[in-house]
């Protein structure tokens, strides 16, 4: 990062000069009449970099290529590297146009010390993904040694944000729920992929992007991974499982898109990765990413602990293989390389099959041949120690390190683009404002209003709370003074889905009505008869149409 | 803290000052041929305190006196303090006798810096419950503007605990769960105490320990609220569930007790205080404390923050009172003091009622009476701009601060505690362990096992698991090759309360068996009635003498 030497704002060193250098060319350009590229509205919203003006400035041909060159290499300066080119192109903090700092380390990580000698560091999870994989050799064994199988984690992460913003969208501590799903790299296949196959997605390809648009790509899942859109089945089947997760939890489906990361954006490792973005009033929001993995985390564990993360997978049949190998006598060995002998022993032992062909050669036609070990010596092979033979091997098993495919849900994002999906305001009269979260997520399912204060209700509404909870329906009474639209209205505005209202047929006739939030229609029946419906209702067994069919429709009259 | 100076090893120097001279005392008992007060040793082994040997050496009578009055405030020493006690009493480091550094502050809580200037402290949560507060009138707002609700929450806390031990009990880094319940301090009936009144509790009150005795009171906790044991009834009511609740997910009730904490333990604005303590390997230990904190919290926050956290209830009946009140006229008030005018004015109107009344009387007795302002002037006070009268106040509301109740559970002690209460060797074999976790914490609920590797078992398995799935059962294949047997071992080792195996009959005859974990016993049946029983048993809605008259009885051969 870099200072600010006046008003000490922060700016990330690398994004100040690449939005710097960005906008000169883009100034150049306009100097120059060159209409500039069209820029995606929505990327640049979304983006990361201090957004930087330019001014229509013709630069030399020379600077032009030399900036071209820096931009596209800028990921691989450090911070001397950056330095330099804040000299080079006299580079001022944007706006003020103070001078800036050397550009210093910043740790995205939290810091603090552990235990009471101050002296053993310790850091906030940037991720949650670490957890796992620390633990996927307990989980291989939990699984009897198979793949594929699972692991899922919800938790806080914590990343110290040079500047937090956007509201929910970017902030220093955020709840993740994370996928990893091991599989055999040689079957990326799925075993429920052909229950989802049909599911229609709305896909951002990165073909597409690369061309400058945008335009969405609707299509099986089926087809895209037929087609080779989407790299394989089982990613494939997470990234409908993504889309019917956020569509049941009321993301509305017009709002949702899947893009595909760009060859340059994806981490080198990566076979193929999706993001889910929802559109909210921030632009086109990264709110799920779906990576397949590859082995990359698995291996970077296994290199760095030195335990083994591997599958043993039993071969259906044995795989049978003849291979030349180099047959040594150790004894005649000993006494003839003394303390090289083990050098020379490992040397042979590391050679691949054509160069052993090639020795077995030699000693059959020259009587004798050669190997150059890692002390850089030369060393004699003859007969009397080495024998090249052909022999037969049987392998029972295959060892391989599982892949990973990894949904990845920012829980905050979900959660902020969700309530801008379900706030709207009734059409009779904007300041009736309603929260249409379904029921499977409303804190609350149910309302329970009295018609007034009337004692003679209190015993109604004790008796049919206690059923719905009962129920495992979340309920709650609002027996509050104010008028029973009021009270249907700031329960909308809660997001309570459905309302029974109590009044004096419930005390004669033991009915109550239901009252649905979105249409606000209602209907009646016997008290034990709308419980069941409301249950129906909020596990998603029946829709309001079923409900209509078991209940009758209540149009504010009463038989009393 | 203090250090050891040679070895580095770090003390909390309120804790060892307070061992040290607890031991002195103990080794002068022991010289003078005194028998020492039996020590709860359960306690004493739970204590945090750094355990220091007596050694019988006599003291000075005088000493003795000085280190008894030393002990009886040791909790008021500061720093300083501490340190002038480690001098007079020559107080060295336990074990090395090597001298100690001056006491030194540390804070108990994690620190890190926030955003990129690194002069934004930052500290992880010590404990969840303040997010209660800052919410209070919010969640207020939320009931209507009525007490008694509650919140509750689920969270990690962090503390730098100088000397992590004891496993899972004494961690850095835990899992609390908080209930906050909001009441009227002067209705502290719980509208649900009738229901559990009759519930037996093993209760340890103060009064027992403070004559040295652990003795356990069994009573109900309806006579434990009426005797005036337990506080009210909101407390007795959480008590109740506390206890329900630690026995349901698999607590020995046995190894359960309430205790109460002792005058000088309990923080001073508590009501009443109870820790629900388990017995495990490490002794009782505290899982989950549930206090009544009256209303110091909403009080402390109000304070510090100046917004009022208060409840205002409607009266049924208007209180009609009668109070002096002073009349004053301020136009004529403003010449006469001119700038003062305003100060006089403020401490008429805060004067109480008995001074109103003086000055009534010597307004009408001498025609003129005095206030002493806060500016330390007297003022004369005539009756030109001053009358002194009797007023009704009728009053239609009352204000109050809620005062809390607060069941607090440690997560992770609840959880090692279950696991020590759960786990047990067969009688016939003592190589075979078994983790008796109730279906209702169990992870899996319910195994699923085929006979053997034939692939004509395969469609019944999925089947079956797509079934118990479907009703919420969650439950796990192992069609590993291990004998029948071991699979049945290894799964009750990992707690899954049941199992099902398919064989020959469920192809031939669509039967399955299904086996209790603890008991062995196995019945048999129609795979889907199997299936509905399981879920019953799993919601607790029948248990297994049910299930063995819904079900036969299996012997282990089966009719062909």
């Amino acid at each position: 990062m870099v200072k600010d030497l006046k008003t000490g704002d922060i700016f990330r060193a690398d994004h100040l000069v690449e939005a710097v250098l960005e906008a000169r060319l883009k100034g150049d350009k306009e100097a120059r009449g060159v209409a500039a590229v069209p820029v995606d509205a929505e990327k640049e919203a979304k983006s990361k970099k201090k957004k930087v003006k330019s001014t229509a400035v013709k630069l030399e041909d020379s600077v032009v290529a030399e900036i071209e060159s820096v931009l596209a290499q800028i990921d691989n300066y450090d911070g001397p590297g950056l330095q330099s080119l804040i000299e080079k192109f006299e580079i001022k903090a944007p706006e003020t146009g103070n001078d800036l700092s050397k550009p210093v380390e910043f740790n995205l990580m939290f810091d603090s010390s552990i235990g009471p000698t101050g002296q053993v560091k310790g850091y906030l999870r940037p991720e949650t993904a670490q957890g796992h994989f620390i633990n996927f050799a307990r989980l291989l064994d939990f699984n009897n040694g198979k793949v594929p199988f699972a692991s899922a984690q919800i938790g806080k992460s914590f990343r110290n944000e040079i500047s937090p913003r956007q509201g929910l969208l970017r902030v220093r501590e955020f709840v993740m729920a994370e996928i990893e799903h091991y599989v055999d790299p040689t079957k990326k296949n799925h075993a429920k992929f052909e229950d989802v196959k049909d599911q229609k997605m709305r896909l951002l390809p990165k073909e597409t992007q690369s061309a400058g648009k945008t335009d969405l790509l609707e299509i099986s899942i089926g087809d895209a991974v037929s087609q080779g859109i989407v790299d394989n089945e089982t990613l494939g089947y997470f990234l409908v499982r993504i889309s019917l997760f956020l569509t049941k939890i009321g993301i509305d489906p017009s709002r949702l898109r899947f893009r595909q990361h760009m060859a340059n954006e994806m981490a080198h490792y990566a076979a193929d990765c999706w993001d889910a973005e929802i559109l909210n009033s921030f632009g086109w929001t990264e709110c799920v990413g779906c990576a397949d993995r590859s082995a990359y985390d698995l291996t970077v564990h296994s290199v760095r602990t030195g335990s083994k993360l591997v599958v043993r997978e039993a071969l259906d049949e044995p795989k049978i293989e003849e291979r030349t190998v180099a047959v040594l006598d150790k004894k005649t060995m000993g006494p003839k390389f003394k303390k090289s002998a083990k050098i020379v022993e490992e040397t042979i032992l590391a050679l691949d099959q054509e160069r052993l062909n090639c020795i077995g050669r030699e000693l059959e036609q020259k009587g004798e041949s050669d190997v150059q070990a890692a002390d850089g010596e030369k060393y004699v092979l003859t007969p009397d120690f080495i024998k090249i033979e052909r022999k037969v091997f049987k392998e029972a098993s295959r060892e391989f390190t599982p892949n990973v495919i990894e949904p990845s849900f920012g829980i905050g994002r979900i959660l902020y683009s969700l309530l801008e999906h379900s706030y709207w305001a009734r059409e009779k009269d904007a300041d009736r404002r309603v929260l249409s979260l379904p029921p499977a997520v409303a804190p609350i399912k149910c309302l329970i209003v009295p018609l007034s204060g009337n004692e003679g209700f209190r015993p109604l509404l004790r008796d049919v709370s206690k059923k719905m909870r009962s129920a495992g329906i979340s309920c709650r009474v609002d027996d509050s003074s104010a008028s029973i639209g009021k009270r249907y209205a700031r329960n909308d505005e809660l997001g309570t889905p459905f309302g029974c209202t109590i009044d004096f047929a419930s005390v004669k006739n033991g009915t109550m009505t239901l009252r649905d939030r979105d249409t606000t229609e209602q209907l009646i029946g016997k008290m034990d008869d709308v419980i069941a419906v409301v249950e129906g209702l909020c596990n998603a067994e029946i829709d309001w149409q079923e409900a209509s069919r078991r209940l009758d429709a209540y149009s504010g009259e009463q038989a009393m």
